[in-house]
Order: C-alpha cells, then structure tokens, then sequence
C-alpha cells in the first residue's frame, strides 16, 4: 500500500474526529490526532474482530483507556463497518446519540469497555487477559485452541500517572500475561503542561520492573513502526507487553500541535482549516470519507466474517469431540447458571447452633456455590483468610496452567475492583472481589464503573462496621455502607445472618445486570432459627416483617446485618412492657425500593409512625424509612480502637438504647 | 556498643510488642519483631526529635506506614521517654487508651501521622517533605537553616502494592525531594502467602525508574547495615532515598517468623514464651524493660532537649538579624492567619454583573487569599486550568528552589489528597488540592484521614453535577456530594454564587479544626444581587433564608449551589400564581447541624411542611429536612453525554418542575 493512500486513511480518522468535536463544540481532538496510526496499525492490521458480531466471544478485546480520545474510537468503528452510521458521528456528544462523550460500553457496538476515568481502561485489560488465560485452560483441546486472543490497551500519560496502572500492572507482571498488548501514546503534553512538570520517570525502567516486555520508544507516527512494535509485543508470550510510542498531540495543527491546547477543547474553524492545509486534506466539506478510503476499511468486514467463520468451523468441530465443553463453553458465555447450582445452598446451616459471623457463612456459602458454577472465580487484596473467599480445592490462577479460580490480588483494592470488572466484561467468568469494607474508599471508582455498566461482579465487603473492634477508626467503617447505597444501580446487601447471606448470595450470582456488595460481619451473630422467624428469602424484596410481638404493632424496629439482633432483643424487653414491635430486617434499600408500593406498606405500614431505625453506621438516609415521627440510632462519627462489644456499649448500639427511643417514641415513661 | 546489649534493645522492644499484643489478644507482633533493628538503628542515630516537644517544628518527621505495627512506635516512644506510659502500652488497643490498635496523631504524643490504611502513610511523607523544602526556601538564609529535617518512613509490602505509593513516589523523584528517607521492610510475607504470589516486581528497578536513590538490599536485621544505608541515604540530596531492608517477620518467634501466621494476631502464651527462650530473653513478667535498656533509650531526652535548644539559640539569632522572617514564620507554624487576611474579599465581584461559575469565582477568590496569606500552597491533579487553582504570579513548586507556591501534582488524585494532608500534618502551610468533583472518587480514602486527623485542607472539587454536560456519565458526579456530607468531621460547602464562594473560602480558611470540601460548578449562574437577597455570610450558618415571597411562606424550597437559582425562579414564578414560597440557600449541611435548634427553625419553620429539595445529585437524605409531606427532586441515576442545559431539562432538574411539585404538595391544580 502507497504512503499516501495510508495518509489519507490516517487523516480520514483525524478529521473525523476534528470536525465531531467542532460541530459538538467540546470534546478532545489531540488524541486522534496523535493516536491515529497507533490505532490504524492495530486496527487495520492485527485486530481480529467482526464488526457485524462485536460479541463474538474469541475476538481480540480492544480498549481505550484514554477514554476522552472517544472520537478516535467512534471513527474506526464506523470506517470498519459497525453498526454506528456517520449520522451519529455528527451527533457526538448529544442528547441519546451513541457517541457520548467518553466510550460507553452496551451503548455503542464495538466499545468493550466504558472508559474515561484515567487508569480505569488499564486495570480492566488486565482483567480480560485473567478470564481469556483461564477459559483458554478451562477449555481448550490440543488442536482446538477456541480461547484464543489478545487484549488490546491504547494508554495515555494520564494512564500511567494512576496509582491503579501501577497496581495492575505489577499484578499483570507477575502472572505473566504475555496476550496483552498496550500502546503507550507518550505524546509528553498533560493539561497542566509538559509532563516534565510531574511525571519525569522513566516509564520504559519501571514497566520493565514490573516484569513487562518493552519495546520502543517507537515512531509512534509511523505504522510501519507500529506494525513492526506490534509483531514484536506478540512474540513475546511470557510477559505483558507496553510499546512505548513517541507521539505528537494534536498532529497536523499548525498551532496546537505538541501542546496542552490541542488537549481538551475544539481546535475551531480556522485552526480545522488551517490543520486541513497542513495535511493536504483535500475535502473542503466537514465529514468527509473518501470512496476508497471507506472501501479499504470496509475490508475489515468481509476479513471479520472469515475470522468468526474459521472459529466456529473450530468450535463445531471441537463440539464434535468435547460436546460437554462446548455445551459448558456456551453456557459461561451465555451468563447463564448451571442448572440446580443453587440446590444445595439452603441446607447449608440446618445443623449449625454456635453464632457465626456472615463472613463465616459467606466462605461456606462461596464455596457451595463453587462447587456448582465453575464460572465463579475470584478472590482479595490479600485479605482472603479474614473475607473467607478462598475456594478450597482450587487452584491459585497463575502460570503457566491458569486453571486456578483464587485470585490473588495482592494489596491492590482498586486494581482489582477494576480487574474483576474486565474479567466480567470479557465474559465467561463471573467474577468476585473481596476486602475490609473500610477499602472500599480505595476502590469507589471501579465500583461505580461496574455498576455504570451493569456488569456482574460481586463485591464482597467484610469488616463491615465497628464490630473491627480494637483495629480502630482507621479500619472501622461508618460512611461507607451509606457511599455503596448511594451508588446508582447498585444492590447492596447486608445480610443479618448465615440464612440472610444465602439469599443474599442467590442475589448476587442470579443477577447478570449489574454489581452487587455483600457487606458482612467480622463478628459472630446468632443464626435467626426461621421456625421462630419470617423466611430469610424476605431478602429478595429488600426488608421483610423478621417478627412481630402483634400483628398490630405500635413501634417498627427497623435494622441490617448484625443490628437485626439487636433490634430482636429490644423488641422481646418491649414486649414484656407490653409494647407491640415490629422488628423488619432491611438487608437492602434498592431491592426494597424495587417493590410495589402495597408490599412496602405492608412491611412499613403508614399509620405506624413510631419508627426506629438501628445501625453501627451513619444514620445517613435512613429518615426516609423512620419518617418526621421516627428516630435513628447509629454512629455519626469515627470509631475508636477498643474491643467490639465496648464499642458497641459505648456508642450506645443497644437493645437499652433502643428501648429508651421507643418509649420516647411512644410517650411511655 | 555490644552487640548483646544492642539485641537486649531490640528484644525490650520486640517482647514490649508481643506482650502487648498478647494481653490485647489482638494485633500484629510480626512486624515488630522483624522491624526491630531498622526503627532502632533510626531512632537511636539519627532521628532529630525532642521527646519532652512533640510539636518542636525542625524536628525529623516520623511515619511508620506500616501502621498495623504501631506496637513498634508505642515501644519506641515510651522508651525514648514521650509522655506515654507503660500503663499505656499495657492498656493497649483498648477504650481511651492512647495505644489504639494504628497509631493516631493527635492523640499520642509523638505519633506525626495517623496511619493504617496503606499507602497513605507514604503519601503523607511526600507531603511532609514538601513542606520542609517549601518552608527551607522561603525562611532559611544564609547561615540559619531554621527548616532543615529529614521526613523518614517505615513501609512494608502492602505499602508498595498501594497505587497511591507509585503515586506519590513518582512525584517525589520528580520533585527531587532528597530528604525524604524510606526503610522498606521487605519480608516477602503478605496475609495470603508469599509475595512472589502477587508482588513479582524489581523494587529496586522500580523506584530507580521513578528517579530515587535505591540503597540494598541490606540485611535489615542488622543495625549496623541500616546504620550505614542511612548515611548513604542521607549523602544523597538530590533523590529520595528508598532503603530495602531483608528482614524476617516474627523474628525471634520458632513457629512463626517468616510466615504469614506472624502477622496479624498474638503470638499467644506459648508461642511467646518459645520466642523468648529462642532470644534468651532473661524476664518471665511480661513488659519487663531492663533498667540499662531503660536509661540507654532515655539518653534520648537529654539528647532531644539539646537538640532543640540549639535550634531555639539558632533561631533566637535569627530572630534578631531577620525580625519579620522570623515573626512570619512562628505565625505560620502557629497556624493563624495574618492580619488582614480577609480583608479585601468581601468587594471582589461588587462590579461584576456577568454570570459566573462558582469555580471561576473561587479562583479570583484565591489568588486574593493567597497575595494575603502567605502560608496557602495548594494544586491541581493535572486540571489546573479547569479548576482555577493557579496562584498567580507565583511559580511552580520545583527544585532547586522550591519556593513556588503551585504545586503540579499530575494526574494523581488519591496522592494528592495525601500529600496535602502530610502538608498539613507538617505545619507552617495551608494547603488544597483540586480535581473535578467526580474524581473525589480516587481519593475518597485520603480526605477521610484527613478528618479523622482534623488537618486543615481544602479540598476544592469543581464539575459538581451534570453541568459537566457533553463528558457524559464518567465525568459527571451524581453521588459524590452525598459522599462528601457522608464523612464525618468533614465540612462541605456547595455555593450558590461568587458571593457565597467568598463565605465558603473564608470558612475553610478559618477552619484550622479539620478539611473543607468547596464544590463548585462548571457552568456559569448569576452573582445574587445581595441588595435584593439576604447577606452571604448566612452560609456561617449552613443554610439561611435567601429570599421569600412573604414572611409567612407556605412553602419552603431547599438548595445548594447552582440550583438555588432554579429555587429562586420556581418562587417567582409561585408568587406570580400568588403561591409564596420561602427560599433557603443550603450550602452546608455540617454546618447548618452545627446551629442552635432555634436557628434551624427559623429557617424550617415547623409547621410549613410543604418543603422541596432541589439537587442536580442523589435525593439521598434530603428527606432529613423535606420530612414527611415533602418532595425531592434530584438525580438517583447515572447522568448522560449532552449539553448540561439539555440535562437539566431531560433529568426534571428545572424551575417547572418545582413549581408542579409545589402544586401538588399544596394541592393547587
């Protein structure tokens, strides 16, 4: 191919992208300036993908961390024949388009991953690598290698500055995931300035201390460069790969180029003009895709159904000889559950007497569950003796086998919570995170982005409240159950006791649209014997009448997890002061949210107004449910290093407190 | 010295540790076991300190990142003869104690930051070097090096898988803070094995690359090794300096050094009799400290008393050659402000008539603060233009000089937040930090320890809403106001106008209690004619009544920031429909709750009940003071890629649908 005709290609994307953001009037147009022939390269010339199937479960995953690049990614999608028209290239940014702002993964075909939040794109590749490295060893045969692919990173300097890149990619080192392949756009230009400001590191050292093959820098101009850096990334299978592209933000701006004002904002329509010049784009018409240009990239679709149709060639004939693996393939892809996988689960504690903390339950339940659903895989920060998420009889994933499902994360919260989300937006696994719930501060923006997604992950949280104990206020949760609530599709659950926790986990796997956060105990709590109460699948409406001293109750005890019981023991010492209570568990606010409005005033009726709510967290949010008549008992401050029972005595989380409310509630002296 | 009497030292400290922990019966003896030599070897060679001054200003700084070791600093500093005493170590990790289970600055004397949470403590000390560099260039002149300490830090493993610490370390080889020492205490033991599991990485190779001094691998078990790699360490002043220290976790104990059963719980009694057996520790009472170890460490007091007298005598001189340097700098250090600092605010937008974002105001804001207070340094995460954070006139902080007042922190939130909040934790500045309001979701973990520690920083957060418009949902905050307002201690102020950010500054400014959270808007809204609205000074008071249709409302609105102006047109346009509602500017919850209950009842007369909220945010406990009979109207859902007028439109956020709200509260068809 001439140079020139590459050229026009390149410029074909550049002004794509320029004219987007100048008809939008804000977006960022130095990176498909500058990224152009990295991503013409990797798209044009490595990608194996099938524009008209961007699900195809063998295709190379591509990402764009640095997600405000956006149109870059819009252009190549379009020019290689998705299903995204130009129409909605020229409604970048607006109200119901499919181009917004920062890629959004399940709104746009082709976007494998929500980006835009620096780092987070990184983390997530990491992820895709784990769930193709353990599907490959879960599933291939000799000769039938049906989990096959790369995962493809475009990274900025903003990237590489996050701590979470950091986390990810020592971890990426050290398991050795040789497929995944990362183009560094070093373009040396932040917002603020020359990256000499901040980030005066040597980039290529410190990828190579983490155990990554380096190659470059490159031209990162040039696709031949590229091309030759990409080949060389692939031949090496033991390490994870970062090309180190020496790039130009802005290319082609006779003004902006190689600096901070070509980052963020439209060049404009004399600069679009004068950048047009410079290039020898000929097309005076803002939008312009060249016949051939389009053509030649529309290759990709004719070359995409051949790669989909060579693979399923394999996989029928691997369906021949392994028709259980290949039944069991579709069946992880397909996000669905083994059939009967949650037969077993609700037995688990019949026998059990002694109190156990729902972390405890939580590792039983786990590992029930495991046994049924090979796709479940997952693991902590390096907490799993203390979050109890270690599947016992499995593996560590590591090299060279990759069979393992425990994942060992490392003291790395916010690398993993964007890790497991990647292994779910690859798909075939269903992954599980663990920590204190305390660190979850560390791992807030990749929850969110999972949530945002609406991808299953189940984020386990134990250590969930003062009941830490003596670890003290730096390790004791008291916003945090409040900040999971908060988080906008999100279902958190903090069951009351083991029984409470299996529903909760039949909810966590069963939902394949999105996260859900299991908040547990560190301490023991009675097991609520359901013979003397409600049914734990009350769970599943989000709070449910757990027992009642009348069926016309004056007072309503209102409480999660470990506080049900204290809520318990207060209404039983109500009771022989013949006060009628009503103690509702309420393990979850969004799926209580979800009921009808008859099934929420039966739990809460109206005229019930002597509410009280009960939990060792901020009472936050929980006048919604006690109402202008009711009162809230929790902790509005940090906690205190001391055992847990003195903690909960001395921030007055007690049945005494509770009875003392009541009774101010009710006018009883 | 002999080596046995050194070992006696160690052993004092380490069994200080066990038996602590053991009576405890919880905590980490591990890592003081092993720790022993390095924190020995510093304390008694090299740390500046005064034992009897905690506070004394050009001490070294201390932070054992490391916090789960916080035995290790309890032993040191009661040896070392700090007001604290054996009693205490024997009442460790219990109520009202001053040995919680992490060490708490502010609460033991000694303790120069709370730590725990890993990462931070690392972080903390950039800040803290910082400081001291800054400090050193303004006061120090030729001859009286007033600012001259070394900031050490104790880390471990955890500390270097934490994103924050690439964060922080790649900025302070930037910055070539060369007094910054580090001892990496490198046992190769996490909770869940051993580090090759997970931590694969050349530290080495890795912190070379971020521009440090690497000294070792030495053998950390040996004072001697560290006593000399400090001296290296302490040679080189142009880098940081990472010390990797080889040590043995549980050192000393059979059964348990070098595993993961060391770390996290009590050698117990048989375990820590076989430990003291196996060092041939001569006492069988626990806490036992042999009187020559005693009076060895305590040599330290007299040591520290000279220490700071020749500093008082040093800086008496200079006192009397630079009287107004040396006036500055005890103001400084005292933490309050000059005379005047204020005074010039109040007339800043009196000719401004154009509509104006929040953080436009807030920047000419700052920049009249900082021509008054000296002390204020502060910066962005790589968005200085966009959060209008540059001081003026004022360079960036760099080396060799160090005396510029911007600092660059680049695309680093999380190690920002820490490294304000080690500023803050040093003394003699004032600092903020800056990124967009959804990027609070990176460093949510560093701002609540710096409420917890009650440091005064100010945290500015701009792009508050959906008003970031066309970057979509990545970029525009929904549930991060209500997390702010989640942290306890923490004050957050939500502006409604240029006015109102003046009020908002000077409260966080004043603030020398704890951090301040100031959240401003992108998009331009008007300047309140204050003539025709209360004073703005009502946001001392968290909430005030900002104008009324009647002083007998039948309706109150409720708002923060910019949607206080859709408050204001949904009154006016009730009151042409003869409906007169009440509007209350809501800038901050904390301090509203702060108020006399009068107060607030004057501003939420009881008995108008028909109460609206209006938040371009979560609803999430608006209800609080909605109540019953009231309405909220906000955002419980991910926002979207648009023009922000287009959002407020699409998501109801507008003047229209505050007046059919207050219809249907009122029953008005």
């Amino acid at each position: 191919m001439d140079n020139n005709f590459e050229n026009l290609c390149l410029n074909t994307i550049r002004f794509l992208a320029v004219d987007a953001i100048d008809k939008a009037g804000s977006g960022h147009p130095g990176a498909p300036m500058g990224m152009a022939p990295m991503a013409y390269a990797l798209w044009q010339r490595f990608l194996k993908h099938n524009p008209a199937n961007p699900n195809w479960a063998d295709r190379d995953r591509f990402i764009l961390s640095a997600g405000h690049a956006s149109m870059l990614l819009y252009a190549l999608l379009y020019l290689n024949g998705y299903d995204l028209s130009l129409d909605e290239l020229k409604n970048f940014r607006q109200w119901d388009s499919r181009t917004p702002g920062h890629p959004e993964h399940g709104l746009t075909p082709g976007v494998d991953a929500t980006t835009g939040p620096l780092g987070q794109g990184f983390a997530n590749g990491v992820g895709m690598a784990i769930a193709e490295r353990h599907l490959a060893a879960r599933f291939n045969r000799p000769e039938f290698p049906i989990v096959d692919h790369h995962t493809y990173v475009l990274c900025s300097d903003g990237d590489l500055m996050e701590g979470i890149t950091s986390e990810a990619a020592s971890l990426a080192g050290t398991l050795k995931l040789g497929k995944l392949i990362y183009l560094y756009d070093s373009n040396n230009i932040t917002i603020e300035g020359s990256t000499k400001l901040t980030f005066n590191e040597d980039v290529a050292q410190r990828f190579r201390a983490y155990n990554w093959q380096v190659v470059g820098p490159i031209d990162g101009m040039s696709i031949d460069a590229v091309d030759q850096a990409i080949r060389e990334a692939q031949g090496d299978t033991q390490h994870p790969s970062l090309i180190i592209c020496n790039t130009t933000i802005g290319y082609g701006s006779p003004n902006k180029a190689g600096t901070a004002g070509a980052h963020g904002e439209p060049l404009g329509k004399t600069e679009t003009q004068l950048s047009k010049q410079h290039l020898n784009w000929p097309y005076d018409e803002p939008f312009a895709v060249p016949d051939d240009v389009l053509r030649h990239f529309r290759a990709s679709v004719e070359k995409g159904r051949k790669h989909e149709n060579d693979w399923q060639n394999l996989f029928e004939n691997y369906a021949r000889t392994y028709p259980d693996e290949a039944l069991q393939f579709k069946e992880v892809l397909s996000g669905s559950l083994p059939h009967g996988w949650d037969s077993e689960l609700n037995n688990l504690f019949d026998d059990t007497v002694k109190p156990m903390a729902t972390r405890e339950a939580s590792g039983v339940i786990l590992n029930a569950l495991a046994a049924k659903v090979p796709a479940l895989m997952g693991g902590s920060a390096d907490l799993a003796p203390s979050n109890k998420t270690l599947i016992k009889g499995s593996d560590g994933f590591a090299p060279p086998y990759y069979a393992g499902r425990n994942l060992h994360f490392g003291i790395r919260e916010h690398a993993m919570g964007a890790i497991a989300h990647g292994m779910a937006l690859h798909g075939g696994v269903i992954p599980y995170t663990a920590t204190f719930l305390m660190f979850y501060d560390y791992m807030r923006a990749s929850v969110r982005l999972a949530s945002l997604t609406k991808d299953r992950v189940v984020f386990i949280f134990t250590h969930d409240s003062i009941g830490v104990g003596e670890d003290g206020p730096t390790h004791q949760p008291i916003e945090q159950l409040t900040g999971l609530r908060s988080v906008p599709g999100l279902v958190t659950i903090r069951p009351a006791d083991a029984t409470e926790t299996i529903e909760a986990w039949k909810l966590a796997i069963g939902k394949n649209d999105g996260p859900t956060a299991l908040v547990l105990t560190r301490q023991a709590g009675p097991i609520l014997n359901r013979n003397e109460f409600a049914p734990a699948d009350g769970v599943r409406r989000g709070a449910y009448t757990l027992w009642q001293a009348s069926d016309k109750p004056q007072l309503i005890l209102l409480a999660s997890g470990s506080e049900v019981h204290i809520a318990l023991e207060a209404a039983r010492k109500l009771k022989e002061s013949s006060v009628a209570a009503r103690v509702v568990s309420m393990p979850s606010w969004e799926l209580f949210e979800a009921q009808s409005s008859e099934y929420k005033s039966s739990v809460l009726p109206p005229d019930v107004k002597a509410r009280i709510s009960i939990e060792a967290g901020l009472t936050f949010g929980w006048s919604r449910y006690t109402g202008d008549a009711g009162a809230n008992i929790g902790i509005n401050h940090f906690g205190a290093s001391a055992p847990s029972n003195v903690l909960y005595e001395q921030f007055g989380i007690n049945a005494t407190k509770v009875v003392q409310a009541a009774r101010m509630l009710l006018n009883i002296c």
